[in-house]
Parts: structure tokens; sequence; C-alpha cells
């Protein structure tokens, strides 16, 4: 058995503050073996640094997931190729990009394969087909371990669920983020994929996505080159969810974890 | 005091049958004054018809929203200009689009305005600014009634929750539809709106968005035109909200409606 | 009868080196009683700035056009609002949009209404109905003068193409802007309309669309961020449009502006 | 020497049979060795048919290039498997698509690889990254042939081009083709391909890209869905290229195609 804590999009210095907060209370309440945190947001909203992925693994994170914004901050380049602990989408372009798409982590006696993929349906990038990609990458990982989590970072509910049912049963669980909203969709697919189609993101909770209300509405008002910025101040939020996997490496289980005013800690 | 049930996108004939079945029981345990539900999706998942429309009325619906397939069922032409009890988005081009955007219901002494809108983020049909077009919507509907409900139907949640925000104090209720996929994000706003990302939809439950997983994974990894096909058989799914207004037309509790295996009806 | 010479966008500093050189040469060789240059990517390629729609006036330009890059560079928030001879896409939303989109020049004794326009279709911005809000203008602009031109900045040809013939017979001329490469489907429409789908670009030949070709290649090899450069060195390339009109503002004739090494200037 | 005519989207009836007035005319004036045709649009706009393909060849056709209308009629996937006469893009997935992405022509002593390939840039249909399959591709062909002519099937400019300098040097030529409008930068790049953005189309002269301009400005105006409908009456047009191949299979010459009654035949 293993029990999987996964933290949605942590976005900038409030989102790094509420996983200090709350992580250490989760692991003391949930006791799960391995944390995987998604951290495309922690550098001011726009991918992450080798400091602060440092930092995140320092808070308790044993993997960091990525997204669309992986290279949003250049220091990436820096210390991606090295870096035993992240995993950005692993459908960008073979060959040409730095990093890796799956990392294993040791858990007892077992390996778990994290992965990270990007959606095509309306992102910007274009990347190799999904799908496809994760066929190819099964096909290895099935060799080393049953035990699959993967981080699935796309815009639609549509490519989301499909690669949740496409998978069922081959992988533990596929997990959605980048929309920064948690769905209240989570389950067992019929073949045992445990399935959720955004965990939510980790921030301010008097905010729009984590960033400030104003300046979003500002762009939607009046289509004006408005920048967003990160909401710093403020009540906390967290978002991610709770797996349990059976020794074959399927879930029995698997349940939202959400933090806010609205949700207090430790009140369910 | 009022209570509004909303029911989120009712897809094919399974999605008919669920509404039938659970909104006398949801009316009977929640005992809401209107009850409102998208029907975009109504007849064989694309759009809705004349037959289909008075049947929703009939099952218990005082107001049907729609969305993006609005126009998929031709049979809406001859039917919307004098239908009393249907919106379709308001910010499609003024003129020349058959129907209305806004309905009033009678809710004992008082007018609910019942609104639908649709976003402009990564959406196929490029509508009126739907940020504007509400303001000016706004200006008259405010001289008749201060209870005000919106489903906007969005793909972003970006553009949702900026929309949420920006009439925030301004109308009861923002809800959101067409994902699908229910949040977990209802929340009454600091300045008294009701806010949801996304109500989900009633349908199918072991289905993908209500269709046939098979085919709509076939699309993804083939690229090949796919017919999504409703799924008509196996388990029930229902997705909605419910939420309570004060006298002055603000909210004081939304609360989501999930019914499917998983959240069994009756068990909260 | 008036003759109008339209330039298509003019890239940063070469592109207005190649401006200077050859607009005197071309107003030598067609004598048009006015100039009309696209400048949204004058200043580096990224919108402009009050020195340089000076410096574009100066070197022969009467009225300036836009396009998406509008805003890029901040300074124009500095000026637009009173200068008299820019003019921004007419569509962006009423009432928060700076500047205007439309100008008149006096030409002789008759004034020619000068309107930007920008497209929706595969646009980034969501700006309101370009075929409405034309409409609208014309209403007041036909009490002013028959003499209207049009620079439709869009990226499909079918949504420039539906502009021309939608407007045919009611302004002098459409031509199209933005996707920086020249048609040569120039032609009157059967109602009187000059029509061309877009008129090219002015910078760089050695170039693709004006930037150095190995950094856009290198983002669509690896999806990673790659910054656009400007070329600035290298041979000359001008695109543009000689449109006639006769008394009532229709279009007699039409034909493409095209230098570069392949088509030097004097040799047609 | 090779001497190459590419005829750009034929559209419906009126296509065909603008192809089978002109292609002998032209081929009696250009002598061309090989006659490369796309053929995406020619079954009443949408797709092709078996007998529409025999049709094409007969009428003068070597090969039939398609686009992202491949699959509309679903007569093809009766014949494209055991056709040696057309292509379909060659980055569709890998394993699941029928048809093939390169054709061989033998053309007296030696042979023509044609290859079809679409954009992923604003495109609806995410395949395979062109610039990677076309690599890939070229490492097989290299070893038949040094003669490559690619119809890049896309919709931006920026695409075309960066595929254009990218394989500038190693194939023949580059022209595209899906915006139907032919674009005037025909050239050759510094290394020796023949790149032109867009060949243009081929069927109603009276029309927007071949369609009723009524029923496109319709969708426009209204957002409604309006279906279009291809223009069969009126007059002709076509548009293609001309492209002339040294021993090596680099280019020498290219110039376009365009035949209506703007640019009648024979008067160039
Ligand atoms: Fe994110
Ligand atoms: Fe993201
Ligand atoms: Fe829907
Ligand atoms: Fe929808
Ligand atoms: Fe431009
Ligand atoms: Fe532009
Ligand atoms: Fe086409
Ligand atoms: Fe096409």
């Amino acid at each position: 058995m293993m029990r999987i804590l996964f933290v949605g999009d942590v976005m900038g210095s409030h989102g790094r503050q509420v996983l200090s907060t709350y992580l250490p209370q989760l692991k003391a309440k949930y006791r799960p073996q391995v944390t995987i945190v998604n951290g495309e947001n922690a550098a001011g909203g726009r991918g992450i640094t080798g400091k602060i992925y440092k930092q995140l693994l320092q808070t308790g994170a044993d993997v960091i997931t990525m997204g669309n914004h992986v290279w949003d901050n250049r220091d990436i380049f820096e210390f991606i190729q090295d870096a035993k602990k992240i995993v950005r989408p692993a459908n960008f372009p073979e060959g040409t990009t730095p990093g890796q798409g799956v990392v294993y982590v040791q858990v007892n006696q077992v390996k778990l394969a994290v992965i990270n993929l990007q959606g095509n349906a309306l992102m910007m990038q274009n990347l190799d087909n999904p799908f496809l990609k994760v066929d190819a990458m099964l096909t290895e990982i099935e060799k080393v371990t049953p035990f699959v989590f993967i981080d699935f970072h796309a815009e639609t509910t549509a490519e989301k669920e499909a690669l949740g049912w496409y998978l069922d049963g081959r992988v533990s669980a596929v997990v959605g983020t980048h929309t920064h909203v948690q769905t209240s969709d989570g389950r067992i697919l019929p073949k045992g994929t445990a399935y959720l189609t955004d965990a939510g993101m980790t921030g301010a909770y008097d905010a729009m996505l984590g960033v400030k209300p104003e300046k979003s509405i500002e762009r939607f008002l009046t289509q004006l080159p408005t920048r967003y910025e990160v909401r710093e101040d403020g009540r906390d939020l967290l978002g991610g969810c709770l797996i349990d996997l059976d020794d074959q490496g399927l879930a029995k289980h698997i349940e939202p974890v959400l933090i806010n005013d609205d949700h207090p800690f430790g009140l369910d």
C-alpha cells in the first residue's frame, strides 16, 4: 500500500508560505509516503528557480512537477539538467528539451514513477501527442514499476478525462493541473486508476487563480495588455489530493484536499 | 429570502431521465423557490428542440439556460422567439440573434432576472464582450429587481473568476457551465455574490463529459474526425448547486449538488 | 479622383530606413495625394513611440494605422490621446480605449476617412465584432465623406475577404495587414470597393516576417520561449499598394507595390 | 533540370472544371515534367472521393496533396490505403493514420519525393511537430533522391516561412497552401530552396475563398452556425506556381501562376 499526497500549482511566495504552513500538518494527519508538488508558478507566478526548487524540497516535497510555465524563469536552464526531483512535461520535443519527463522515487521497497504531461487542446505550445507519448513511456516504465503517478497539465476537461479513461488500469493515478480550480470529480475509474480533473492551486484565497482580481478584470474589460500580479497577502488556499494505492499499483481511494477559510483544515 | 436550485448541462436523453428522477427528490428535500436548468446539450448532446424545452419545464425547470451549443439543433429557430422560459447567451450580436439573453421569473413577491452569458476566451464564437454587455444589461435590470442569477458559459477559469469578482455585490450569483465538470470552489465573494466556477453536468456517470470515452479517446489519439456519441446507458450523474439569497438579493449560502454512485443522493 | 498609397507594417529601424529610402521615390513616381502607413511594429517590432510617430509623419506618412501590437510599447499611452494622425483598431472596447479608430485627412477639396479595424478570428484579443462596428461607424462617416479607407488587421483570409465583400460599394478600399506577406489578389469588387487581403510588410528582406529566421525556427523546433529579434541589417523589402478612387469615392484601380531584390524598384 | 507545376486547393466541381479547362493549356505552354495538385477541397469543398481522385489524375495531375480537410469525405478511408498518387499530411500520428505522407514520382531518370505536411499553429488538429517530422523523413528520402517538393498546409505565415528557412538547401521547394489566397513572395532562399507562402486556390473567382460570400458574411455578422456553400457558377480562378530545379534538386526559378479575369491566361 502506498499513500500519495499531491499539491496543486504553488503560486509565488504566498503559495510557498502556505505550503510550509500546511504541509507538515497534512503529513502529520495523513502520513503520505510520498509528496508531489506542482511548482510551475512557484517563482512569482512564472516558473521556478534553483533556489525555490531546493526550498520546496526542504518544505517536504519529494518531487516537483511543472507545466506550461516551466521555462518562464530562465534560471531553470541552469539547474534542471542535473536536478533529480523535478519533472517537466514529457511531451516537449525529444532531443532539444532540457530536463526529464519522468522521475522515479523510492518509496519503501518500491519505486514510484512520476510523469508530467501537457495537453495540446487550447494550449499555446504544440507538443507531442500526450496519448502517444505516454504509451511509449509506459513501455519502459512498466519494466521498472507498476506505480505510476501522472500530473496532466491541460486546459480542457475533455483532454484530461480522455487521458484518464485511456490509461485506466495502466497507471495508478491521473491528476490534472493548470486551471487552478479544484474539481469535485475525484473517482476510481472502472479498471483501477484514480482520476481527478484538477487538483486546484496553492496560494492566496482572496484572489482569482492566485492573482489580484482587479488586474485580470481590467484585461477582460479593456483588452489592453495588463500584467497579472500574484497576490501575496491575505488568506490562504491549498488545493490537492490524497491517493491510496494497493500492492499492484492500482488505486483504492482518492480524496480531495482543500484548505481555505470556507473549508478550514482539520474539520472534516 | 430566496432559494435557487441550478442544474448543470443536461446531456441527451440520459440527462433528461436523470433530471426527471432526481429533480422531484431535490425539490422535496431542499424546497427551492426557483429551479434553473442548463439545456444546451439536452437534444442528443447538441442543442434543444421545442419538444424537449417543454419537457424540461414539465420536469420542473422554471428557466432553461443555454450556451455555445444553443443553435446546434435548428428546431430552436422555430420556437425560441416566442418562448418565455429560455435564455440564450446575451452577448450574441444585437439585432440578428433570435431569443433573449435575460428572462424574469416571478418568485413570490419578487422577480428574479436570469441571465445567460458566454465567454470569449478560447471559445469558437466571437461574441460581444461579456463584461461590458452585462454592465449594460444591469443598468436596466437594476430598475426591476436586485435578484440576478447568471449562468456564465465559458471555457477558462480565468474569465469565469474575473466575471464573478467583477460583478461581486452587483448580482446574486455567477455560476459557470460548459466544462461539464463540477468545481469545488463555491463561495460567497466579499461583497455578497455567490460564485461557482462550474456546476458540472447531468447525464451518464460512466462516461467522459457525458459521451462515450472510446470515441473521444480515439479522436485525441488519431486526430481523425470522430463524432462524439452521448452515452445513454449506465449510471446517473447530476451536477448543480443550491443558493440562498437574502432580501436584498445578495447571497448568504452556496453549496454544490452532486449526485452519483460515489456521492449518492441523500447521504450528506 | 484620389490616389492613395498604402505601406504595410513597418518593422523596426530597418523598416523606417526602408520607408525613408523609398517613400520619396514612390511619391515622385506615383504622385499619391495621400499616404497611409501601418506602424504597429515601428518601434523594434513592438508598437510605436511618440518620437517614431513624428518621424514617420516627417518621412511622408499622412496617417499611421496600427494593429494588435498597438499597445506593446507603453509610450503610446503618453501621446495617442492627442495625436491626430494615428488610428488604432476601432473595435477595441468603447469608453476605456485611448485614441481613435477613425481619422479624417483633408485631400484637396474632400475628406478621406481612414479606419483601422482588427479581426477576431484566431486573434489573441477579443474585440467588438468588426462587421457590426464598422456598420455603426459608417452611419456617421457617410454624413461626412464617401471616401473611406480601411486597414483591416486580421489573421484569416476568410475574415478579411468577408469584410471586403460585406463593405463592397460602401467604402473605397479594404486593405489587409498583419500577416506581413503580400497577397496577389488585389481587385475591384463588383460594387466598386478595392480589396487586397494583405499589403505585406516593410523592413528586412533577408528575414522571415522581418525577424531573424533562426530565432523563429528555434521556437517552432523546441517550443521553448524564444524572443523574436527584428533583423536590422541586410537587404530591403517594402510592401504596399496604390489605389485610385473616382469622384464618388469608389475604386477604379488597385495595384500592389512590392520592392525587394527580386522585384527591384522602377523596373515594372 | 526538372520543371514542376503546382496547383493550389481545387474547390468543388467548379474547381475541377477550371482544372480541366486550364491544365492542358498550362502544360502546353510551360511543359512541366510533373504536375502536383492540392485536392483537399475537391469534393464539394470538403475532402475527396475515390472517383474524384481518379478524375484529377485523368485531368493531368501526377500527385494529389491534401490538408486539414483530408478526412472530411469518408470515402477517402475506402481508397487511400491503396492509392499511390495521393499524400496526406505526413505528421498525422504514426500507426493509426491511413495513407502516406510522401510519394515518389518517376520523372525521367530521377525520382521526385512529394511530401504533404500540416502546420500546428492556429490549426484545429494537433499533429506531430512538422519540423521534427520532416527532419526524420528527409533522413530516409535523401537516400533516394535530392528532388523533394513539400506542400505545407498551414495557417500562419510565421510557421510557413520558418519551415521554408529551416529546410533551405535541403529540399527543392516549400510551397504553402490552406489560406486559398496566393501570396506574392515567391523566391529562391539563399541556399537554393524555392519558397512561396501560399499558392492560392482553384475554383470560383466571384467568391470568397471559393465559397458564396453571403453565407460567410452572415456567419461573421451573426455568429450563428452557417454552412459554407461552394460557389459553383461564375468566373474562373486558378492559383499555383511553376518551379524549375537544377540537377542537384535545388531551385533556379519560381514563378506564380494566377489565372482570373484580372490576370487572363496567356497575356503575361
Ligand atoms: Fe499553474
Ligand atoms: Fe499552467
Ligand atoms: Fe455543455
Ligand atoms: Fe458548452
Ligand atoms: Fe505587423
Ligand atoms: Fe499584427
Ligand atoms: Fe483548402
Ligand atoms: Fe485547408
